[in-house]
C-alpha cells in the first residue's frame, strides 16, 4: 500500500473556515482555556505524523499476519506493540477524556479528525485505542467516583484497554434476549456468568489488563431490555491502588475468522463468576451504554471515511502513474497516457473525493452538535444540539459507511486487476470497511433508529429544524451561487415532502417506517452532503491564501450537485412505493 | 455455508415458458436432432445434481485451503481432484463443444444455466472447466484442422485444461502494448518468449497438461493492437497422436495473493522460447480472441449471478431461522420472530431475488441471440441476432456483475455479524463475486464497449431495434398488466431519449461517451430487466400447473417496477450532467 498523507489542509479548512469552530471555543468557558486554533492545528499535525509514520506503513503486513489464538491467548502482529506504545505515550487515547482523571478534554470536532486519520492508517489497529476511549466515556458518565479514579487514568494513558461486551450468540440486535447473569456477592460487587461473542479487543497482548464493560441481568431483573445492567469487569483484578492482583474469572474461548479487520481480535469472552462492578443504576444498563452510543456510532462513520480516504489516495496515485490507452487530449507524448485522462476514471475518483470531503464536513457538523450539547452553558442551545446530534448520528454511521464502501470499491476498481491483488492494499480497505456497515448496530438498525425514533417520535420536529436551517442557509447565500443554492433548497423540500409522506403512511401502517428507513436515511444523507458542499462553497468564496483549495471546493461542489445529488430522485420513488408491497409476499415467498 | 439448491423450477420457467426456446430448436435443422425439452430438462437436472453434491459442499473449506505455490508447482485443494473428475467424466466441459471433436453441441441457452449452477456451487472452481471451454471455442473457430483434431477432444473430455494468456504487467486493458515475441522456427511453429500475468489456471495439478492460448507479436508485426497474433502453446509438448512428450519451455513464476477466488491459481506464466502454434491468421490475434469474447463475457455475468443466487439462498434460510425482535404481525408466539418478518430484511431479500431472476432471464435472452446467430439458417435473422448479442453482452457482463455484487453485499448484511465471519460463507461470495467486475475487461471497459462501439458505431440502430422490440411487446401485452406495460414503455422511451442525448453530445465532445458510459450501461440494464420481468409476467399469466410460481412472478414483477426500476431516473440525471464537468478539473485536481 502506498504512503498515507493525512488531509490536513482539508481538515483545517473544514474546521476553521467552513464551520469556524473556534468561535464556539472562544465564547465557551470550558473550552476557551484548553483549545484554540493554533493548539488544534498543532494537535492535528502531530496526529498526522503519528498516523503517517507509526501506523500506516505497517497496516498491509499486519493484515497478512493477523491475530493468532492459542489456548486463550491472543497475539497481535509484531508491529502493533510499537505502534500502540506511540499512541498510548502520545496521550491520544485520552484526547477527549475527562481532565480530572488525566484526559485532555478536547472537543469532538478535533478528536473526530484524529479518529479519521487513525482509521486511514489502519482501521483494525484503531479499534484498540478507539474502543478504550469509548469505554472511558461510559465509565466517566455513569460509574462511581471510586471506579473512575481507579480505572480512568490507566485507560486514558493506554496502560489498560477497554472492551464492550454486549452481543450473545442468540442476542445481537435484540439485546433484551441476553442471558448473562449478575449475582450480588458479599463484597458489594457481582459475580458475572455468561458468554459474549463478537467482542473486539476482548483479549490481546498489547496491555497488561483489559477492562470489560459487560451487559448482564440480575436474578430478579424485569424481562427484556428493561432488565439489563452494566458492569465493569477487569480481566485482572485490581487493588484499591490500581495494582494488578489475581486474574479474574474471564477467559477468551476463541476468536472469529473474518472477512477483514484481521488484526482486530474478535473474541468469544467467557465470564465464569467473574467479579464485576455495577456501572450506573441497576436495570439501566442499556441507557448507560446509549450515552456513549452517539460517539461510538460517529466513530464508526469515521472509520468508513478513513478507509475511503486511503482508498482514494491510492487510486489517485495509481491513476496518475499507470499508463494505458490515450486521452482525447493527450497528457504525454508516450504510447499511452496515465489513466486519469479517461472520463470514467475521473468519474470514479471525483465521486470518491466529493463523497469523502462531504463526509469529513458532515462528521464535523455532527461533532459540533455533540460539543455544543456537552459544553454549552445555554441550556436551550444544548438541548437543540443534542436533539440534532441524536438525529444525525445514525446518518453519520450508516450513510457514511454505506457510501464509503462504495468509495472503497471504486478505489479498487481504478486499479483493475491490481486492485484485486492483496499487495496493493485496495482490497483490504474494502474488507475492512465492510464491517463498519455491520457492527455498532447494522445500518438497517441505524435507519430504523433514524426514522422510527429520531424522526417519527417528535413528529418530524427536529428534522424540520434541520431542514429549516438548510433552507435559511440557501436563502442567505443565494448571492454566492444562485443555481446551487436553488438546488439545495429544492433538495431540502424534497426531503421534507418525503418525510411527511412516510409519517402519514405510518399512521395507518406500522411497517411504513421500516419499509422506507434505509432509502430515507440515504436520501437524508445526500441532502445533508449537499448542505455540506454548499457550506464549503461559501467558505471557499471568502478563503484567503489558498486559491487552489478554494477552486477545488467550488468545482467539486458543482460536481456533487450534478452527479451525486440526483440519486435523491430514485430514493424518493423507492420510498413512495410503500410498505404494503413488501407484505404482498408471504414469508416463504420472499 | 448452507446447502445449495439449484433453481431448476425458475430455469425451466424461463427457458420453456418465458422464452419458449424449444420453438427455435424444433424449427432448426442443427438443433432439432440434438435437443428437445425433455433432454434439456434432464441435462439441467443432472447439472443440478453434480453442482449440489459434488462441488457446492466443498467450496467453503476449499477457500480456506486455497492454492499453494512451490517452486513452479501449484497445488489445488484436496477436494478439487474428485470434483474435477466428476465434471470431466460427465462431459460437462464439452457441453457446448463441436460434436465433430467430441463436444455435445448444446445451445448456449442450456450451457448458460449449467454455468450459473457451477458458479453458485463454487465460482473459483468453475473457472478451470469454464476457461477450458472458452479456449476450445477459440481453437474451434480459428485453429487448423490438425490442431483441432489434436487438442479439442482431450480438452472437451477434461483430460487437459486451457488458459488464456493476454495480460502483461504493463498491458492490461491496452493490449496493443504487449511485448511477448513469437519468432518463426524451422519446424513451422514459433518460439514464444515473454511473461504474462493474471493467468487463471495457468498452472495447477488437476490435469496432466495445460493448453495456453497466448497473444504475442511477430518480429515484423505492425505497432499496437494490429500486430497481435494468437498462439497455442501446450505446457507439455504433444506428438501427432496426442501422446505427451517433453515439457515445453513454459513455467509458472508465482501466483497472486488475492481478495477472493482463493482456489483459482492466478499465475505469472513465463514463456522462454516455448514452442507455439499459430491460431488463425498472423496479426489477427485480437480478432480471434474476440470471437469467443461474447461467450466469455456472458459467462462472467453468470458467475456474478451464481454468487448472488447462492448468497440469496443463504440469506433467505438465515432470515427464516434467526429470531430477533418482533414483527408488527407476529409470526410466532415466542419472545422473538424470525427476522424475515421485518420490512427492511424483506426489502433486502426481495431486491436480491428480483435482480437474480431478471439476470437469469436476461442471460437467457442474450444466449438466445448467440444461438440464433450461430445456428439460424436465415442469414438476416442471424445477423440481427449477432448485432443484438454484441450490444447486450457488455450489459450481461457488467450490469449483472455490478448488481450481483450489490446482491452479495445485501445477502451478507442480512446475516449481520455472522455475514462478516468466514464460516457462514457470505463474505466469500462477496470476495469471489468482486473479481467478476474486474476481469475479462473491467466493467468500465464494458461500458465503453457498449456506448462507444455498440451504440455509437451504428448510430443507435441496434439499440433502437431492441427498444422497438420492448415497446412492441409492451403494446402487444397491454391487456395482461396495463400499468406495468405502460411503465415499461416509458422506461424504453427514457432509454432512447438518453441515448440520443449522449450521441448528440458526442458529436462535439469526444469524451461524452466515456463520461456517460457506466451510468448508461446501468440505465440500459434496468430497462432490460424491466423487459425481462414483463416477459415473465406474460408467461406467468398463461402458466399451467404451477400457481405458486406464477403468483411469485407477478408479485416480484410489481416489486421490481416499484422499487428497483426507479433508479433509472437518477442515472438519467447523472448522464445528462455531461462530460465537460469532468474536465473542469485538471488531472492533479481530480
Amino acid at each position: 500500500m502506498s504512503q498515507y498523507n493525512a488531509p490536513l489542509n482539508d481538515m483545517n479548512f473544514i474546521l476553521f473556515d467552513t464551520f469556524k469552530v473556534q468561535e464556539f471555543w472562544q465564547e465557551n468557558a470550558h473550552l476557551s482555556e484548553s483549545i484554540d486554533v493554533d493548539t488544534a492545528m498543532a494537535i492535528l499535525a502531530e496526529s498526522a505524523k503519528v498516523t503517517e509514520e507509526a501506523i500506516a506503513p505497517f497496516s498491509r503486513a499486519a493484515d497478512e499476519e493477523g491475530v493468532k489464538f492459542d489456548s486463550g491467548d491472543v497475539t497481535t502482529p509484531a508491529s502493533y506493540k510499537d505502534s500502540y506504545n506511540v499512541v498510548a505515550e502520545g496521550g491520544w487515547i485520552g484526547l477527549a477524556g475527562n481532565p480530572e482523571f488525566g484526559g485532555m478534554g478536547m472537543p469532538k470536532s478535533i478528536t473526530a479528525m484524529h479518529e479519521e486519520m487513525m482509521c486511514s492508517a489502519d482501521l483494525a489497529f484503531a479499534l484498540y485505542p478507539g474502543l478504550t476511549a469509548g469505554a472511558c466515556l461510559a465509565i466517566n458518565a455513569h460509574a462511581s467516583e471510586e471506579l473512575k479514579e481507579l480505572y480512568l487514568p490507566n485507560m486514558y494513558s493506554g496502560q489498560w484497554t477497554g472492551s464492550m461486551c454486549l452481543t450473545e450468540a442468540h442476542a445481537g440486535t435484540d439485546l433484551g434476549l441476553i442471558k448473562t447473569k449478575a449475582v450480588p456477592n458479599d463484597c458489594g460487587s457481582y459475580d458475572i456468568t455468561g458468554s459474549k461473542i463478537f467482542i473486539s479487543g476482548g483479549e490481546h497482548d498489547l496491555t497488561e489488563n483489559i477492562i470489560h464493560l459487560v451487559l448482564a441481568k440480575l436474578p430478579d431483573a424485569p424481562e427484556g431490555s428493561r432488565g439489563i445492567s452494566l458492569f465493569l469487569v477487569p480481566k485482572i483484578n485490581v487493588d484499591a491502588q490500581g495494582n494488578l492482583q489475581e486474574p479474574n474469572a474471564v477467559s477468551c474461548g476463541s476468536i472469529e475468522h473474518k472477512m477483514g479487520i484481521h488484526t482486530s481480535a474478535t473474541c468469544v469472552i467467557n465470564f465464569d463468576g467473574a467479579k464485576g462492578y455495577l456501572v450506573g443504576e441497576v436495570n439501566k444498563g442499556l441507557a448507560a451504554m446509549f450515552t456513549m452510543m452517539n460517539y461510538e456510532r460517529l466513530l464508526v462513520g469515521l472509520q468508513g471515511l478513513g478507509a475511503a480516504e486511503r482508498s482514494y489516495q491510492n487510486a489517485k496515485l495509481y491513476a496518475m502513474d499507470r499508463g494505458q490507452g490515450k486521452g482525447v487530449e493527450r497528457m504525454t507524448d508516450k504510447d499511452c497516457d496515465p489513466i486519469v485522462v479517461h472520463p470514467d476514471v475521473r468519474r470514479m475518483l471525483l465521486n470518491m473525493r466529493a463523497m469523502n470531503e462531504a463526509a469529513r464536513a458532515f462528521g464535523t457538523y455532527v461533532s459540533i452538535q455533540l460539543d455544543v450539547a456537552k459544553f454549552s452553558d445555554d441550556k436551550e442551545q444544548a438541548k437543540l444540539a443534542d436533539a440534532k446530534a441524536q438525529l444525525l448520528t445514525p446518518i453519520a454511521k450508516a450513510f457514511v459507511t454505506d457510501t464509503s464502501l462504495e468509495g472503497c470499491i471504486a478505489g479498487q476498481q481504478v486499479l483493475g486487476g491490481h486492485g484485486y491483488v492483496r499487495e496493493w492494499g485496495q482490497e483490504q480497505l474494502v474488507r475492512d470497511c465492510r464491517i463498519t456497515q455491520i457492527y455498532e448496530g447494522t445500518n438497517g438498525i441505524q435507519a430504523l433508529d433514524l426514522m422510527g425514533r429520531k424522526v417519527a417520535m417528535d413528529k418530524g420536529a427536529t428534522l424540520n429544524s434541520i431542514i429549516d436551517e438548510i433552507k435559511a442557509f440557501a436563502s442567505d447565500n443565494n448571492s454566492v451561487n444562485a443555481s446551487l443554492m436553488s438546488e439545495l433548497n429544492k433538495a431540502a423540500d424534497l426531503l421534507k415532502e418525503t418525510a411527511d409522506t412516510v409519517l402519514a403512511e405510518a399512521a395507518t401502517d406500522k411497517n411504513a417506517i421500516g419499509a422506507a428507513s434505509v432509502d430515507f436515511l440515504h436520501l437524508a444523507g445526500y441532502v445533508l452532503y449537499a448542505y455540506m458542499w454548499a457550506k464549503m462553497v461559501v467558505a471557499a468564496e471568502s478563503l484567503e491564501g489558498n486559491e487552489a483549495l478554494a477552486e477545488s471546493k467550488k468545482l467539486t461542489a458543482n460536481y456533487y450537485f450534478a452527479r451525486l445529488l440526483p440519486r435523491i430522485h430514485s430514493l424518493k420513488a423507492q420510498i413512495e412505493s410503500g410498505a404494503e408491497l413488501l407484505y404482498t409476499f408471504s414469508a416463504e415467498q420472499v
